[in-house]
Order: C-alpha cells, then sequence, then structure tokens
C-alpha cells in the first residue's frame, strides 16, 4: 500500500476536514502517499487528481466545508459532462479505473452518503480495492451508530430552538422549527429533546394533528401560552406518509424545503388561535466548524481507513458500534435507511418528559 | 417621581430585558417604585399591572424576550379586544389612562420601535408624561445612531455567512443569505460586510440584475466557483422599488417574508449557471442572548429613561448620539425611517472592497 | 413509590438541571411528587427540603449550575456545622434519615460524583432507598461510559484551544492551555485532539520533557514555528506521577490549580528558544450552557433513574453503556477511578495523526 | 502612489486580517500594489517582504491571528538579532529604510499598538511617509474612540462571566475574573456592565477594600449568597496605584498576570466567609474570530488608511471619532493613554444599577 486516493461526494458535512487531515497525517506517518480527487465523482471521471501533504491539511480540522470539494450529482456510471447540458449519459467508469491506475493509487477511500457509498461499492466489484467512510448529517446511514456532522447539526438547531423560546414566550406564540431529515428524523428528535420543544414530527410517526392541537390547548391550560415544535422536513400526516419501500425503489421526488413549517404553520394558528411562526433552518445545518464529538469521530474514521487499507479490508466501510469504531461490509450499510425505531432510547426518554410525537 | 410604569411594545429584540432590569435597579436605588405593564398596551388597556423588585429583574441580563411579554398588534386608540374577535374597533385610551391613575403611575416609560413609541406620543400629547426608548432590531428609527438588538443580529447574520460561507465553496455554489430589513437595509449592509459578502442588496438601492451577474461572473473568471449574496427582504429590483413616501403614508402591505431570496435564487441559477440556494434567516435574528455592546447600550437607555422622568423631561426619547446617551423630542423620532444614506461610511467602504451593491 | 426527593453534590457541571428537570417532568406525569433538597447534604442534614412542580422546573434546560445549589464539603457523617467553623465532626447521618422520613420521601436521588455517590452507598447500606446518578465533569466515573457535562467542557476546551492556536501562529509561540483532570485525562485527550494539539499530557502518562522538546523542534524544522500543549492538571513528569493507588487510599492533596500550565511553560520556553504562554481554563469548564448531547444524556439518566425507583432498583447507579442506559451496582462505581487506558481508542487516533503524548 | 507595504505590530488582535484583507482589495482596485512585511518590526529590518494580492487574502475576514505574524519585541532604532541573544542593541533604522526603497514602496502603513506607532512616528519623522492604524486589545490608544479588538475581548470577558454566574450561584461563592487591562480599565468595565457582575476594579479607580466586602455582604443581606467580581490585571487597592506619570516615564515592570484575581481571591475569603474562586482569562482575550462590529471598524480602518496614502496625509493615524473614521496626527496618539474618565457613560451607567466600583 504506497498511495491513497480520497474524494468526499454529496453534501457538505461538518467533519470531512478533520476526515482528510486523519487521513493525510496517519497515511504520511506510515510512509504512504495521499492524493486528493476535486469535486467528488466528478474529478476521478475528469482526472482532477492533486497531491496533500501535511502543509495542505494544515489548520482545516476546525473549517467547514471540504477543501477536496464536493457534488451531489455526479455518477461516473451515468454521467453527463458540464460543457454539453443536454448531453445522453454515459458510462465513465473506465476514465475513473484509468485515471486511478494513471496515479498509481493503490486504494480509494470515499467519503460520502448512500449514493457515494453505493459507486465505491459498485467500483469495488469492478475489483478497484474501496473503503468507504460514512458521511450523513442526517445520520441515517445503515450499519453505523453516528456518522460525524450530525451532532454539530444537531447543537446548531437547539442553539435555534434556544433562540426561538425567548421569542415565543414574549409574544405568546407557537413557533415551529423546520429541520433536515428527509427519511429519518434524527435531528429533529434530537434537537427536539435537547431544546425543550413541545412537539417533535419525524417521518417515522405520523402525524395526528389532533394530537399536536391538544398538546398546545393543554399548556394554555397549564398557563403556558407558547408553544415550540419541531418538524423533520420530511414529517407527514397520518395517511400521507412516505413508506420507506417507497423510498428505496421509487427515489422520489424531493420534497420541497420549506414545505411541513409553512403548512404546519397556517394549521395551528387556525386551530389553536395562537399567533404561528415558523423558520426553515435549511443550509446552516451543513455549515460551521464541527464539534469536538464530530471531530475525533472524523478523526478515528479517518485513522481507521486508512487502517482498513493497509489491512486490505476492501468493499468495508468504517462504523462506529457502541464506543468502538469496526468495519462492516459496503453492501450491508448502502440502500438501506436508518430510521429511528419505535423503542429509541432517546424517543421514549422524550415520551417520558411530556413531549408530544405527534401521534 | 414616585412611581413609574414601563411597557414593552412590538417585536421581540435582544436586550429588551437589559432595558427593564436598568430602569428597576436605578429606580430602586433612588427609592422609586416600578410597576411593569404585560404584553405592552394590551396590559395598558385591560389593567395588567404588576410590581417589579429587584428579584424580578434577577438574572434576566443575558436573555433575549422580554419577561413582561409583548404584542405588535394592540393599538388602545383602536383596539379589539381579543374575546370577541370581529368586535369594531374602540377607542379605548381612557382605560390606560385610568389604569395608570389608579395605579398611580407618575411617568410611564414606553420600550418600543416605531409603532408602539406613536402611540406613547399620542398618550403625551393627551397630558400623561411618558418617555420612549427606542427598540428596533433594524436599526432604522429615526433621531439615535443605534439602537440595541441591532448588533447581536448582525452578528448571528454574520455567523449564518460564516457557515454558508464554507459550503458555498465546497459546493461551488451561490449561497444567497436573506435578512431582516424591509425598509433600511442596515442589518444586510453591516452583516453583509462583515460577513465578506460578494453581494448586498438593500432596499435604499434598487438592484440591476445584470450587475449582480457581472459579479458572480467576475469572480468565476478569477477563480472563485462560488458567491455569497445578503439581501434584505425589501430588496427590490429597479423600477420595483417602494419610495419612502409610499412606506410612510401608505402603511404598505407587508413584504411576504422569504419571497426576495427564494425569486432571487432562481434567477442566480438560470442567468450565471452556478447552483444556487437560498436561507431565510427570519425569527433566528431576534432571539438570542444580546451581545456585550446590545446589553450596555440596553443598560445606558435604561438608566437614562429613569433620569429623564426625573428630571421631567417629557414626550422626549433617549437617543444615542455619537457616544453620548442624550434626549430627542418624540415627535422627531416617530413616523419616519433611518435609510441607509449613499455617503454611508460602512456603504463605502463595503465598495472599496470590491462588494457589489446591486447597482 | 409516591414522593422521590433529589440532590446535587460535588462540583458544578453543565446538566444538572436538565437531571432534575426529567426527574420532575416524568415523575409528575407518572403521578408521583418531587421534592428537592438544597445545597446536596448540607440540606439532608439541616432539613432543607422544597416541593418540585412543573413550574419550578420550566426553562432550566439550557441552563448552567443546579437550582438546588450544591456544595462539595459536606458529609453527614462527618458534619461540621457552619455556624461553629471550629466545631468537631458529628454523625448527623440520623438527622438525614429523620428529614427523609418526616417529608415522606419513598426514595433519594443523588446526582453526584465519588464523594457524594460513597455518601449515597452508605445511606442505602443503612436501609434507605437510594438510586445513583454519576456526575463528573471529568468523565472517570467508573462503571459508565460517559457522564453528562464532560462532552460540554471539551467542546470550551476545544475553542481555548482555536483561540490560541492564531495567536500561536501568529506570534510564533508554545501556547499551553491547562484543562481540568486531576487523576484522569479524558479532557485534555478529547479537547486536545479535537482542536489540533501538537502535544497532550494526561495523568496517565507520565511525561519526558526531551520527547515533548523534540516534537516541539521536528515542527520547527518543518517549518511551523508554534505549537500547542494541552496539559491535564495532573499531568506529572516520570518520576514524579501520582499512583492509582495512592490516589484512592491517601486522598491526596489537592493539586494546586494552575501548576502544571506555569511549570511548563518556564521549561519549554528555556528549552525551545521559542516564547511560551500558559492559560488555566479552570472554572469556565464547569459554567455555561450544556450542548445537544449532555441535555440528552442527563434528560435520559432522570428518566432512567426514576424508572429505576418506579422498579425498586436501588443501591444502583444509572449508566451509559455502549448506546444503552443501564444500572450498575453503586458499589462498583464509587471509590473506583476510570482512567485512560493505554489502548484507547481515541487515544490511539492521537497518537496516528502525530500527537505527542509526552512518552 | 503605486505600492504600499503593510505590517502588524505587538500583541494578538481580533481584526488584524481583517484590515490586511480591507488594504489589499482595496488597494488593487485602485491599481496599486501591496507588500506584506513579516513579523512586524522584525521583517522591516531583515528585508522579510512578501506581495499581497487577491488570493492572499481570501478567506482571512473571520480568523483572528495575523498572517504576516507579529511580535513585540523587535524595534528597529534599539534591535538585537536572534542569532545572537546576548548582543548589544543597535540601530538598524538605515536597514528599514533600505529595505522599503529596495521593495519600492511608497507608504507604509503600520498597523500596532502605543510601541509600534512610536517606531512609526520615528520612521515619519525620518522622512519616510507612514500611516499609523491602532491595534489595542485594551482601547487604550488615545485619539480615537474605539479600536478594533475591544469589543471582541468584551464580548468574551462576558460570555466568561456568563458561565461564572451559575456556577457561583449553585455553589454560593464569590467568583473572581481577572481580565486584560494594565493601565486602563475599558474590557474590565464594558464586561462587568454586560455580564451583570456585582463589583468591577479598574486601575483608574484605586480599590478600598472594605466597599468590595460592603457590597457583597450587602448582597448576602438581600438574600444572594454569591457574587461576581471583575478585576483587570492593573486593578490596585489604596495607596498602591500607579500614577499615569509613572507609566508614561517610567515603562514599569510588567505586573505579573494572574497577581490581582489571585490576591483578591484570599482576602475575599477571609473577610466575608464565602469560598471565592478566581480565573484569569489570559490569552483567550486575544483569539478567536473578530466579532461582526470588529470587521467592519478594522475593514474601515484599511480603507481610510490606503485612502491616506493616496491624499499624502502622512505621519497620521486613522481613527474613529464618534461615527466617522478620521486622521489624527500620529504624535497625538502615542505616548499617552486613554484611560476611562470619572464621568464616562457607561462608568455612570454601571453604578447607576448598583455595581461597587471599589471604591
Amino acid at each position: 500500500m504506497k498511495r491513497l486516493a480520497v474524494l468526499t461526494g454529496g453534501g457538505d458535512c461538518p467533519g470531512l476536514n478533520a476526515v482528510i487531515r486523519a487521513i493525510v497525517k496517519s497515511s504520511v506517518r506510515l510512509g504512504m502517499e495521499v492524493f486528493g480527487i476535486r469535486d467528488g465523482f466528478h474529478g476521478a471521471v475528469e482526472g482532477d487528481f492533486i497531491p496533500l501533504g501535511i502543509n495542505d491539511v494544515s489548520g482545516i480540522l476546525p473549517r467547514g466545508g471540504t477543501i477536496l470539494g464536493t457534488t451531489n450529482r455526479d455518477n461516473p456510471f451515468s454521467y453527463r459532462s458540464r460543457s454539453s447540458a443536454d448531453e445522453v449519459p454515459a458510462d465513465r467508469s473506465g476514465d475513473v479505473l484509468r485515471n486511478l491506475e494513471e496515479n498509481k493509487i493503490d486504494a480509494l477511500l470515499v467519503i460520502g452518503g448512500d449514493g457515494s457509498l453505493s459507486i465505491a461499492l459498485e467500483f469495488s466489484q469492478l475489483g478497484f480495492p474501496v473503503v468507504g467512510i460514512p458521511k450523513t448529517i442526517d445520520n441515517d446511514v445503515m450499519a453505523t451508530d453516528l456518522t460525524f456532522g450530525f451532532q454539530s447539526a444537531v447543537n446548531f438547531a437547539q442553539d435555534a430552538l434556544d433562540r426561538l423560546h425567548t421569542t415565543a414566550e414574549s409574544h405568546h406564540r407557537i413557533m415551529i422549527l423546520e429541520v433536515m431529515g428527509r427519511y429519518a428524523g434524527w435531528i429533529a428528535l434530537y434537537a427536539g429533546t435537547a431544546g425543550g420543544a413541545d412537539v417533535i414530527l419525524i417521518p417515522e410517526i405520523p402525524y395526528n394533528m389532533d394530537s399536536i392541537v391538544k398538546a398546545v390547548q393543554d399548556r394554555i391550560h397549564a398557563g403556558k401560552r407558547f408553544s415550540i415544535v419541531v418538524a423533520a422536513e420530511g414529517a407527514k400526516p397520518i395517511g400521507g406518509e412516505m413508506t420507506v419501500d417507497r423510498i428505496l425503489e421509487g427515489r422520489p421526488e424531493p420534497i420541497r424545503l420549506g414545505g411541513i413549517g409553512a403548512r404546519l404553520s397556517d394549521d395551528l394558528e387556525k386551530l389553536t388561535g395562537l399567533e404561528t411562526r415558523s423558520t426553515v433552518l435549511g443550509h446552516l445545518q451543513r455549515g460551521g466548524s464541527p464539534l469536538a464529538n464530530d471531530r475525533i469521530l472524523a478523526t478515528r474514521y479517518g485513522v481507521s481507513a486508512v487502517r482498513a487499507a493497509i489491512d486490505q479490508r476492501f468493499e468495508m466501510m468504517v462504523a462506529l458500534q457502541g464506543n468502538q469504531v469496526t468495519l462492516v461490509p459496503l453492501k450491508e450499510a448502502v440502500n438501506r435507511l436508518k430510521l429511528v425505531p419505535a423503542d429509541d432510547e432517546v424517543l421514549l426518554a422524550a415520551r417520558s418528559v411530556g413531549i408530544c410525537m405527534g401521534d
């Protein structure tokens, strides 16, 4: 194992730079070289490889984003070049393999979410040595207990709730915060529990508007003329839910950002008589400096991925299980979503302190 | 001067509690009593007065919101009670005066924006001793250089820009941040200058889409495939602008929150070919713990308003001019907006470091 | 199980209020009452019990400190009243039991560190039903993987390192940060790894000054004329270390706060020729609003402790093991310290990215 | 005016990079070139000049520190080279002038505190065109109302006070925070007022221990068994004060960092019977990302300094007076300290809300 390549794919996530830094620092200490591939699989197709030395990763640990660039639209197996937008997609996986070979890459480390890791698996099945590193701000990658970036997003959402709280209380309003989570409600559940939400709505639990209204009214009767609602962007009323099967088969239409919060706001104002305002956290959740925990997990992932490459443990993904970083087969992780189970301990704790989960 | 009353009116703003605390602490030291009126002029009509002692203001300095509650819809001169929503508005100013008298209030301190201060002026003209304390997160109250809360909002918007920056750079995107500022662009100008924005759009300078596109393209040519745009919610294209006269006469329809960012996003993506995403900061700008500067200014305002009451300087508003807190006639402050002038020093500095102001 | 009592003992720690809130909220929902005992075991001796209702815990989730007050010097089995300072310590455990009985307390929940939990164990052995909730900012309580407050402290220390970094780089200095950790180096290890430290010194690994100097000099040769050192307050040079046995037997003299950083600073400046400055984080690590993770863990602990009381699982302590909150016998937790083991994964990752651990 | 040089001298301060960026960006727009001189006057003597283009200042706005490096020990008029430590200091001002000439520098912009600006004045008097930009975290430079970095330091100190508050309250302690301010108490006064301190001690007002003890005891009698004290590092008891004359003439010994807080702590614990703890903020005040206000002021200073150079307004310093950036003669600014006057409005407001100023 002499030379590794690394790329970052999919949406921005706090901790990407920490992974890249750990890969470079630990590889160089072991006498290996690292190349970065720019803009995810786009650079893999186009041959945009750059050597990464210690100086290139100096000072990047606290920074959000990725020094390598990323995209969430390039798949080498169905690739459109950017110069001609109407071109028919082509299989350019051969170019990727040739570029890896020309740059004398012995193993490819892919930091990405479900999409990028699926592509990584395909290259592995074509015979190129690959190690995956899970990245999703939503924490919904299967086979790992935790992904870096998630806790930073939760904390930012919690801070937003702390901010909305005083305004809600001063104005006697319902304040709704819409957070990320198209299919899985981890951010909403964790941020809502930490931020003292009164109602938390997640995709896994279709909501009943009557329950929400009752929760708000119970608070009014107890003298609290304000309520805080956290809604995952994929939260759905009973009857309107997506099934995971539909999600996984159909690659459904992206849910329009801002939808659920605005809709809930109109309904709740009418049904409760309280002024109601909605805020969409949006892209702010993906930026910013990672929390300590995310920097540490990202560092452990980077170090472990290099170790896996040295040990020839390919077609695997690094994963956190309990307190240990371990390796799991890539194919157990991709094309599956880790949803909030009904007996999740944080969910049960949220219910125990009286948070309405919409059901 | 034996007993003061204080109320907070209009939208939430960091520093309200710091003003209330300063009023109570400085009054009690001088042997006076303070009553709080709850929920702004609603409580003034309904007689919702509570005594405020040192213990009531203990620990509130760092907290957002207002312990007194606030509303932005109650005008005693045109009042609807909440129990009967379809009631014709009535002049209930007599109730307010009677409640003030029954509670033996010698002077009323009104912390509020243009709306609340206009009402305060009317009561003053009816003969009740009033001192105003300007409050607007937008910093657009005339006759004062600065209002508390503004800097906290600017700083939060700047932090949001820092967050968007790394994502914009990693994804080679245009990121748009829509901030408060319906008529005046102070938050956008200050946050954009501090946050390294490439384009800042404010209501005072109608924008030319060609200029914005050119700014983005100039950056692409210089190797920077991302741009940051800050838009005040009231920013308008050339030809679409509101005039201040129309604003002041007509009390125009509220601009739909989220409008400008989303519209710009669609247009810029088409015109530049760069992925473009928009974020609306919304209510988050009003919450949270005030910055040091806002706490200090709020404290100075509170102390000075009490001093003004003792000195019988009524129908006045406390104001910051240069480095000094002074008093200005209430009628010079209300019904006028402080807009960003063309020769504002921060605006000129923004232009000097190459920020496109849309013109 | 009709009435619970709760007290907080030992040093301040972010998340105490979140535990109290979860205990009250979950108990009230189950039809039970909760009493708070003020100032830890001091209030238990003196009979300072107050009922805690939903309103008493409203709004306390984001706040540092404890609404119940705490002390770290009162032991009912060897108690000195405060009125007469030179009094001989007396066994006042009988007063505690009588106060618990008079207030009709069915079970006592003790939130505390090693000291408070040891006292809790003694009361349990006297026959009073007790459940323990571990609290230590140092994360050194045995039998639990994690304690609330630790991550908030780590994050604050990391932010401090981010601050020191730019100054170190601008001035070409060595900057030393001394953090908590008298016997266990968890905060130093985690904050240092997350904050990009070049050297981390923990009590578990006696340091060799030559190694530290070499690490600094290697950086100078690589063009980096600055270094960041994190030292746990209990870090010791080789030959000067405390053994755990001595710690546990002898209850050694408290280490003088500020000692190690200042000493290292003098030595490193002389040995490397670089300007060296030291900062002691001190009490700042204990304050502030808890991070989301700590609020969630604290909430889970509170809910689980109430559940344990209902299930009559006494003389137990709630603990996190992997991802699950469970119960462990109190006597397995107390009088033992959880030190950083030589094969700790974060420690190994720190070494892999080139951090000098002083050995 | 074709080519400017810029250097940063003295202690680190948030906003230095923002000034450098504004100088480069505004100069380049006007067709000029900028050179950076590394490590303050050290690089001026040694000829360490580097060209600064737009790309060199990209992304530095939010960062603490200075990309140019700085020192606070090099004076070209009395210079020791680092290679031979025991060398007799020599006048190397000729080397500086020759280096400026060789690099074809038309004007030198010096960003620094009293020391660096004094040196700048000497070069100006030797005939080299110089513009000064005041930098001091302490806000004690004469002839300007405000210096960048000061507000960031105040805000960090305020956050520290917020943290100490909950611990003080939970433990019924006196918590002392020692902040920067050797000769002027601006940081202590502002942070203490904003952070709700009970006692603020500044060098300008020698303190009477009896007054402090009385303030603490008055609080105990009012039911508040905790107090917060902020002390500038240069605070002195009555009889122990430094006079400004002695300061300016004698260049007194640096005050040992950590001194006043520790001394006060011992005394207050004895005199009040309350547990007392002290924390020294130290170098943390100088680091971190600048607040919006500091970034904006720094940007205005940078732009205005370039403008001054173009306008041939040499031997001047940019300064903020009221709301306007203006130019003042360098010699009016140096060798003088701006102390807190007895009638400072913030000081009076602090007294009005009951803060004990030690007198």
